[in-house]
């Protein structure tokens, strides 16, 4: 079956949606590094929300990007870990990622001169 | 002066949301094969509303994505095109597309069993 983003009522757009947004880009590439708890995830991921982390995870989750194990401890120990399926975005959202970080400076270079001609 | 799209606060986050959205994953990589009107990349992506497209256009243009060039004919004819800054983006935003195509299916594999279990 022939998937394309390009067509409106094509689900692939809505996977877009979730695999370029923010919290996705940052919690998959934090857990390369290998498995991480719930509040270990919330201090990487600076000023994320418990909501928005659980409900981001719980996404990663359905999708089948990441693993939710529960370790039978007092207190429970969960953890979250990329799957097979998880590590083979790592590529392209790390790319995002770094692209992001590496042309920061030049975009608000662009703003500024956007902003003295408009 | 070092982004970190992991801090709360640093603006390489809102730009990691800008060039993760969807439209601008499909306008960027729309526009790889040259410039285009309005209307031509109305119709390329599907289903985006004439508001949508604007302000989308809006944003790449000021971020420095995007030249706008208006031709003074009669109706006037109005052209978008990637600059240097846009090409750069286009293999991060092509990688994020064609995961997206590629793994469509499986990650529809992947609901179902979520549901199945839950």
């Amino acid at each position: 079956m022939p998937w394309d983003p390009y067509e409106a009522n094509c689900p692939s757009r809505r996977l877009l949606d979730r695999i370029g947004d923010r919290w996705t880009v940052l919690i998959v590439v934090a857990l390369d590094s290998g498995p991480l708890r719930f509040s270990a995830l919330g201090t990487r991921v600076g000023g994320i929300s418990q909501k928005m982390l659980t409900q981001t995870l719980r996404s990663l989750e359905r999708d089948g990007f990441v693993t939710r194990t529960v370790y039978p401890e007092i207190p429970p120990r969960v953890e979250y870990e990329l799957t097979s399926l998880g590590r083979s975005l790592l590529g392209p959202l790390r790319a995002l990622e770094e692209w992001a970080v590496e042309n920061m400076s030049e975009v608000v270079d662009r703003q500024r001169e956007y902003q003295t001609a408009h």
